[in-house]
């Protein structure tokens, strides 16, 4: 059971991530990453990369322009619909975002109310200005994205893309390869929270059979049951921490027809957060960009003509590294961050037992032949027993520590970071043990 | 020798690249990568990582945002500094920057010019409006960066970082380890462009010591010479493609002391480019964040206190995914991209040489076992021809066929890209020969 304070200290003293511009008095929800942070996130990619191009040939990778111009967000609907309810204090003129007061007022999530609830709500909790106690003006709708002027003079229009997918649409035509139509696997459980229960802390273990006879498309629930797996087996999520959860009809973006939240629960952020999202988009995306460029976007499907339906997995990358984080916060009479093996910054770390009598340079001869092959970290600095718990801290895997035994042919220590459990291992077997460890084919516990 | 159009139309055939938002007409100077762009510039990145990862245990990895707030980049000198010069037309009113208004006229480039220089040139080269001819007025400078206002009413001043480098200065006491010594290596030669010679396509050879000797700082000198390195051995771009350019003081950015540019000579874009920068910025950044901040930034380095210099290491990774192309382009009677087989998007493709007699089967179960190991692709569309046609143009290293003969026993055909020579391999040893294939340790060529 980590803290928010807990994963975040944690995170500053390990170099896993910073609070952004902190020396300029922070710079509210930015953050940066440093070394442990950055490795982490790359794993994270790699592994995401390799279980979804995995599902089959016909997955494939773009990345596009972070800026769009202003005629492909009219088209996708993001400059008229991508907005928030503001709400005004009509004495010192702060503007407030309405979901935000009436949350800090009820302590329950408020979304999708209409700018008329949300008056209605505040004259009704009586709330009132947070910085002066003034009275609050009417709210309005208010589009979230950033502009930004395009060429020397900036007079070209264009926005900060508001979601990721959008480029992914502009680029439909170049990328499609076939149509494959894909059944949903029997047999597995996917673990769901209806929209009526999100604020409830479980979920129901519903066979994928049964959430198509509720009428989801069999290719969601095929997608669902991809993202549960990717979850629970490629990032050790326990079970019970990993949900979908329902989003109705007033709570989904203006373009999903159906929407289910990946959900994992972490303490650190008091429950079940969201950290991606399985949206159902129809095609309103396809077909606004056919309308709004004149570029026909249907592609032939057998003998039919028709613009594809979207399926948008949407994951984001830094609110699954802190989730990763949490999980992964264990501490009792240490601090241990159990990071499954293939996600930890660094894989084995080297330790001479002491700076004397040739161990160093036995144990730096060692570490330059383990770093070929894994990514792995020399250290010499302090007691063995602080170099264990650096390690501990940034949730290294395996620790090899040479000793005098290892000067009369004996081998080196294998030490396991969450059992503390210790293997004597001959130094030419190291890293084939190294290996059979990471792969689990071996174990440092009987 | 490759044109512009050469590379772009394989790129946008093949899946590297394309103009970003090109159903709504194009958006000047913004591209997307496609499947095999995004794989490449990957492993551009791991390659990268690991090369300057490896120098050293005291290079550290960070990953900032890309949102700064104003009192950072006011402190570090861009708000006031990062200018253009822009010349708008008294007649139609449309602006231009200076700079490419005197390289349309002169075919040189014309870096460095103050707002004065650039009117007397314009006057004496007698330039008008490009678009309506009339008499343009006289010229001023013009901030470059993207201003994006936060917070719910975008009232707190911020922009796009206009250098990914200043997030680094900001998180420096973080991050900082040590401060270590570098000497330059000797004994290697360094290929440089002196300011003045830079508009010719020559490089001189100069030793390491010879550049310490005419000034240089060798911590300087030893960063040129990994760099350098990074380019010629695991890049692979041939050396008298590759040089240094020295920037002079006008043409420097206003924070940089020593300033040479990384260029690589390609033929699409019309000679020697600019990939990158080795920047020594000196103490201009920390001390101005220091004075802006007020948190100071010495550290203790043996018995001083100091307010270490920086050096900038600057890469720009889509320029050098260009690169990569425009290098690896080869026409002849085939068109081959002769990637270094690492960086290929795909490192070994699979095809039966005929889809019956159980050859599919066949080749499918050796795909399956390949894509373990390697990142493998399979292929059983048209002739065999026009698929090794296909994996030329991606830089697929080694492609392998099951034929007949495989049935018999009598193992499958590795193909070399580059050669077009082919050796049969025992399936059992496939993989393992691909590995030295990759390694370099085997070779299709006798």
């Amino acid at each position: 059971m980590a803290s928010y304070d807990d994963v975040m200290s944690l995170s500053v003293r390990r170099g896993f991530l910073w609070p952004a511009a902190e020396m300029y008095g922070g710079f509210g929800g930015f953050y940066d990453y440093g070394h442990n942070g950055v490795l982490l996130r790359r794993r994270w990619e790699d592994l995401w990369t390799e279980t979804f191009l995995g599902l089959s040939d016909n997955y494939y990778l773009i990345d596009t322009t972070t800026i769009l111009p202003e005629a492909a967000l009219k088209a996708s609907g993001h400059v008229d619909h991508f907005t928030d309810v503001l709400v005004t204090c009509t004495r010192c003129g702060e503007s407030y975002r309405g979901d935000h007061l009436l949350e800090a007022a009820t302590h329950a999530e408020q979304e999708g109310l209409t700018p008329a609830e949300i008056d209605a709500r505040i004259r009704e909790l009586k709330i009132r200005c947070p910085n002066c106690k003034g009275e609050l003006g009417p709210s309005r709708e208010f589009n979230m994205m950033f502009p930004v002027g395009i060429g020397p003079t900036a007079k070209d229009r264009a926005y900060l893309r508001p979601e990721t997918a959008q480029g992914v649409y502009l680029n439909f035509k170049r990328e499609f390869a076939e149509l494959v139509p894909l059944g949903a696997s029997a047999g597995d459980r996917i673990r769901i929270a209806w929209a009526a229960e999100k604020n409830e802390p479980t979920a129901h273990e519903i066979p994928a059979e049964g959430l198509v006879d509720r009428g989801l498309p069999s290719w969601y629930v095929y997608h669902l049951l991809a993202v549960q797996r990717f979850y629970l087996a490629a990032l050790r999520v326990p079970r019970d921490a990993f949900r979908f959860a329902e989003l109705d009809e007033k709570e989904r973006a203006f373009y999903n027809k159906v929407h289910f939240d990946i959900q994992v629960r972490q303490e650190s952020l008091g429950g079940f957060r969201e950290i991606g999202g399985v949206h159902y988009r129809t095609d309103h995306d396809l077909k606004g960009h056919e309308s709004g460029s004149h570029a026909k976007q249907a592609v032939t499907f057998g003998t039919a003509k028709l613009v594809p339906h979207v399926l948008e997995l949407s994951f984001g990358i830094d609110r699954n590294v802190w989730a990763l984080l949490d999980l992964a916060f264990a501490k009792g009479d240490r601090l241990v961050l159990r990071l499954p093996p293939r996600l930890a910054p660094v894989t084995v770390a080297v330790f001479p037992l002491v700076n004397k009598d040739g161990l160093p340079e036995r144990a730096e001869a060692l570490f330059a032949s383990l770093r070929k092959r894994f990514l792995a970290f020399y250290d010499d600095s302090g007691s063995i027993g602080r170099r264990y718990a650096r390690m501990d801290e940034i949730g290294t895997p395996f620790s090899v520590t040479v000793d005098h035994e290892t000067l009369e042919g004996k081998g080196v220590t294998v030490r396991e970071r969450d059992s503390q459990k210790q293997i004597r291992v001959p130094e030419a077997e190291l890293a084939d043990t190294i290996a059979k460890l990471l792969s689990g084919e071996t174990s440092v516990v009987p």
